[in-house]
């Protein structure tokens, strides 16, 4: 359901992959392949952003703090405020990596590439 | 990767989707149909459990406490610590029911009927 800012809140895990993915300037820079979720205390890691390319195949995965997606009705995908530049520097690895160390190592990355602020304590 | 537990932490929401659940008695119940997502604070609302039945018109879906959900290597699936007359008799509703009121009164519920100490505040 809608929030008072037109945000839904619940979203089933299955909706969000497969969604599209734009970067600030509108342009199209992937979807959401996956979700990493935390057994152990309830929390979404990361979201798992492909960027395209070969699929299989030593494709990367983008981990990117789940907070940065925000859903636009305009175009039916997710919205990050980053430019392409940035997408594309970005850490990226496969998904074994990206599990490595219980996902801490990558999440920590990913937060601090983002400069998006923790969660977690 | 498994913790000192043998628990593994970090888990894609892809490979969780669609495993099978356990009750206490080792008995397969169903399996996990999808993951409410709170898009608004990084947490998993609760994972929604289909126990079978005729997919499609009129399934209910369970909802239940990711915490209440303990892989298990020997089953290769989730185990739950309920006997079957506790969950037969368990909130359960359809998806759209679920995600109702931001998927709080669901939440709530669940959390009330398994007695699992609520994650928000």
């Amino acid at each position: 359901m809608p929030t008072a800012s037109g945000h839904t809140i619940a979203i089933p895990a299955s909706r969000a992959i497969g969604t599209d993915v734009y970067n600030l300037d509108g342009e199209k820079i992937g979807k959401v392949e996956d979700l990493m979720l935390d057994k152990t205390d309830n929390t979404i890691m990361f979201a798992v952003v492909g960027f395209g390319g070969f699929l299989g195949m030593g494709e990367k995965f983008h981990p990117l703090p789940w907070a940065a997606l925000d859903y636009s009705k305009d175009t039916g995908g997710y919205v990050v405020p980053y430019s392409r530049a940035e997408l594309e520097a970005a850490p990226a690895n496969s998904i074994k990596d990206l599990t490595r160390d219980d996902g801490y190592n990558a999440r920590q990355e990913a937060y601090d590439y983002y400069k998006v602020e923790p969660y977690w304590h």
